[in-house]
């Protein structure tokens, strides 16, 4: 988990562990990393393992990448080298940002984030995207039920079954496969569809459920 | 309703004529109209009226503009002068293309087809974005249940109001008021994920439920 002090990479984190998966946490500041997370409740599973960036991705078969958007490019300049081929990475960010209170989709070149850390991923490294619209405030609730669908889109049959099967880890999220890293835009304007509902309505965990789908 | 022969147009107006609205189709062809639209169940409502587009928009309170994206630049261009002051327009138009079997977004740049609109209207014509996610194939399904939410933007409270109590008229669907038109990309995205995911799971009436609103 790259970013696992962020909300969303907290949250995740801790549901993670508490599913008995291992969690192990890169972070810039191993020690800062620490004393954030120590308040964590895993329900009782395995101590989250904290350790360096580097340290992090070269042991994991899966990496989230949560981190702030804006981050991405320098993290992976730094990272790319650290990854072993073959490996999975989720990539969890949206590009929003808030100006003077008002919330908008920042315009990625690459057309979307997750298409952004493709562009910075060496090739043998697969890539997915999804989480992007579970809300952090939820994951952070303990044991609150879930109860959403996750937009997995990805760039392989293989990468989007590997995202979908973590995410059916969590109680109560459905996976919807929606196909190649070109619909990650989409995934990225419902969680800002989702944000502009939650400031709207003074609501925090507006997600969402497809209807239709047997 | 402006394009009401196309799937989207004819599906609304058979719903809102069967729960008892006055409802008049503009038409370039009115004789083909008619012909297109013999066989349409409004379930024993009163029979949808058929004329040419200009006589529609002066006649209408509310008009849902329903033609494909493309159409729009010229229709609005010939019929503005036809809309009276105060009148409210409702965009159901989704900015998609299918290119060899691909669906795209086609980009705007205004933003959104929403604001394409609205920069085609007269400034005293209100404008709101609403039914575009709502599945056509499932509108024209006779009384097949809806069962979604609908998301509403718009250019003003009142604007989104008076779209919010059209889209409660169809029994089974929730209005969703997202804000301003600068979030009807959002929606048109919600659309294109739809679409994206009735071809990739073979079905035909993928909708969205929000989950977490009171």
């Amino acid at each position: 988990m790259l970013g696992g002090t962020g909300r969303q990479g907290r949250g995740l984190a801790a549901r993670f562990a508490a599913a008995g998966l291992r969690v192990i946490i890169g972070s810039r500041d191993p020690g800062r990393a620490r004393d954030a997370l120590a308040g964590l409740s895993t329900a009782g599973a395995q101590p989250l393992e904290i350790t360096a960036h580097a340290t992090a991705v070269s042991q994991a078969e899966v990496t989230i990448l949560s981190v702030p958007f804006e981050s991405v490019e320098s993290l992976l300049h730094e990272l790319s080298p650290a990854f072993r081929a073959g490996v999975l990475v989720i990539d969890v960010t949206v590009p929003v940002m808030f100006d003077r209170g008002k919330m908008a989709m920042i315009d990625v070149p690459e057309g979307s984030a997750t298409e952004h850390v493709r562009a910075r991923l060496p090739p043998a490294v697969r890539l997915a995207g999804a989480f992007k619209t579970i809300p952090a405030h939820l994951l952070g609730a303990g044991s609150e039920p879930l109860d959403c669908d996750e937009f997995v889109c990805g760039d392989s049959d293989e990468a989007r079954q590997e995202a979908s099967a973590l995410v059916r880890v969590l109680p109560g999220v459905r996976p919807i496969d929606v196909g190649p890293l070109s619909r990650a835009r989409s995934i990225e304007h419902l969680t800002a569809l989702a944000i502009a509902i939650n400031r709207r309505h003074k609501i925090h965990d507006a997600r969402f459920r497809v209807i239709g789908l047997r």
